[in-house]
């Protein structure tokens, strides 16, 4: 890695280069910010120095009416045998590799790639999804070169990257996008976010990154039909991508919730049957249950195990149900323990929603992160989990 | 403040009786929690001390199938004259008067009132909104005698009560209700998150509090009558509490969004229209924001400060729109000095959205969060929140 600024002898303990042409090596890969109006001799210079990928984080092009400088910045590249990701991006990451050519400094490698014609919201799911690990970050910004397109073709090849997650404005090529996505979910599950799905939103696009969103009706025909999986905000998005990084593909049509809130229970409840899945029947085990739970519990699907709920009686309850599509357990108390039930029962599918525990909340979550098991902040986010891992079987199910 | 316990000397320092009768003074309140099979005979004995007012926090009444037992105990409570909240419920908190009878501790006074018929949803909310303050929390339980009715009535007049925010599973009475929820939104919002919107929900509410739910139909409609402000989901009743707690009714028709990041902008503005509101055309300030905004920034609505945006600029920006009905503020990158931009505009009305901020982030939403300022953690979230406020302004307007 060689540093170049003119206005500094050292950058992190590196020596600082003051031009491009001073490098005393050949050099693969160059990222670029530097004002827009230098960019393009930039370009050239580290060309003649070997550079074929190029990161141009810099903004001042399409997106501030100079078509011409991107078009003239795409053309000295691709001359060079190049490519060239940005301009006006927030840079790209790869973690595996020990690169990190953007911000923040994600180091943890993993599963998970995002690509993101948004910085702010790339940032956001890195940070959010550390914990499970980056496989590559890829900021799109005006993707002068480069486009999603692309990138979907290549991270279907990709054996570090489990999901890919997409958050997008538009595309330029409806058939090659859609042919894109629809190659890369049958390997892996793809998330979607889209902007612009109202008239307000379309033209704020048309101002950040110059794409022409085209009407929402359409891209959501689309990405269904590819087998895209589409999140409706910014959290859903997360929500998906936690999901589908950590369980893939299950099968989830009848689940069993165990939970230590009723009220919890009842919000789960309501948001499995909106999602079309349903409640399991265990009217089976309640002979079993009655011998064997405290008084106290309440025998039925959901299982509430009331505030007097401790991590055992989660265990046990799983013991005696026994298999199941999927479980959702409700920690709805500061109930310690939680991590290690779900631990022993790793034979199973089970979603974990811990709320309103405090302290003990923030410990018990901890253990799951570092395990790398996703924790849903409230009983619908877990929902919204389950749905996407049904919603990805499916597809590859064509159910 | 008496501890009644047989097997304690003392209790957090207090003298610990082993007896009601024992207790040398007259009794204003109980709290109980005791085994159900002993709660009368503890009721009884507080009567003759002199209580009238009960709390009954044990389970094991009628949503575990006695309901002779719970109609025998609010006999007693009723024929002496006294009221009760519960059983089978998470207790009462009362910060202004330094009482809580509940858990967790909370002892920030606020506007904030909950009730609720699951104590962790009431819990998830007092944490969530102690920053703002809390006036009242009420678990409802089983709701035998003290009902979402009577609290509506009494809260409507109570002047440390700024918002209502009622999480409901279903009413015994559905005319008096609706007239409850109507007298009291006249005076301060109601917010209802309602359990049981699908079959599946119902069904898992009879086993929890042996309500009956309804017809989710019907309900909404009610709601709607009656000037509620419903939230479908349990964030979606954290936004809209907060929201209404910090700006009360406003009229927001056309909102200004500035924003470090254009992606986060067009979330927000997708989320803007579907909620009915507009982007306020800012077209005369171009000129001069033109003059005086460096180059980078993006000049519309929203206002895309860039990656490169500082604090400053958001001061910049509202100083030469001037009066908007709302203002959105998406601070999407590491951005020191946020909350003292907002402080200084205070004569505004400013919703704030601080994500992919690392330990800059931590420290500002720590600022607001002093302050009692609620910050949202996504565009869409504090979307929410200004739906909220916007619906509450419309019903007392008749809009």
């Amino acid at each position: 890695m060689y540093p170049v600024n003119p206005r500094a002898d050292e950058i992190l303990g590196l020596k600082c280069y003051s031009s491009v042409e001073e490098i005393p090596d050949r050099i693969d890969l160059a990222v670029i910010l530097v004002p827009y109006s230098s960019v393009i001799d930039v370009v050239k210079e580290c060309i003649k120095k070997g550079a074929r990928g190029f990161v141009v984080i810099s903004g001042g092009f399409r997106e501030a009416g100079r078509e011409d400088l991107e078009r003239e910045l795409v053309h000295e590249v691709r001359k060079a045998g190049g490519r060239l990701i940005g301009p006006n991006c927030q840079g790209i990451n790869n973690p595996h590799a020990g690169l990190c050519a953007s911000w923040p400094l994600i180091r943890k490698s993993g599963p998970v790639a995002v690509i993101s014609q948004s910085g702010t919201i790339g940032a956001y799911m890195e940070m959010n999804c550390e914990f499970l690990g980056i496989s590559k970050f890829i900021a799109l910004g005006n993707k002068a070169d480069v486009d999603e397109i692309d990138l979907l073709e290549y991270l279907a090849e990709d054996d570090e990257t489990g999901v890919v997650s997409l958050y997008m404005e538009g595309t330029r090529d409806g058939r090659r996008f859609m042919d894109a996505v629809e190659k890369c979910s049958r390997r892996k599950p793809v998330v979607i976010l889209k902007g612009g799905t109202t008239e307000a939103g379309r033209e704020s696009i048309k101002s950040h990154t110059g794409t022409l969103a085209g009407r929402d009706e359409v891209y959501d025909a689309a990405f269904r039909k590819a087998g895209a999986i589409r999140a409706s905000s910014l959290e859903e998005f997360l929500d998906f991508t936690l999901a589908l990084s950590f369980y893939g593909p299950r099968k989830i049509e009848e689940v069993v919730v165990i939970t230590s809130s009723g009220g919890c229970g009842i919000l789960a409840s309501d948001a499995i049957e909106t999602r079309g899945m349903k409640l399991k029947r265990i009217d089976d085990k309640i002979e079993r249950l009655k011998k064997e739970m405290p008084d106290f519990v309440v025998l039925r699907n959901p299982l509430d195990l009331t505030g007097s709920a401790y991590a055992e009686l989660y265990d046990k309850a799983m013991e005696i149900i026994g298999q199941a599509d999927a479980y959702l357990l409700i920690f709805g108390d500061p109930i310690p323990g939680a991590f290690d039930v779900v631990k022993k029962h790793r034979d199973k599918t089970i979603f974990v929603s811990y709320l309103g525990g405090g302290n003990v909340e923030k410990e018990e979550v901890e253990k799951f992160r570092n395990a790398g098991f996703p924790v849903f902040p409230t009983p619908e986010r877990a929902v919204n989990g389950m749905h996407a891992v049904r919603t990805y079987w499916r597809m590859l199910n064509k159910q």
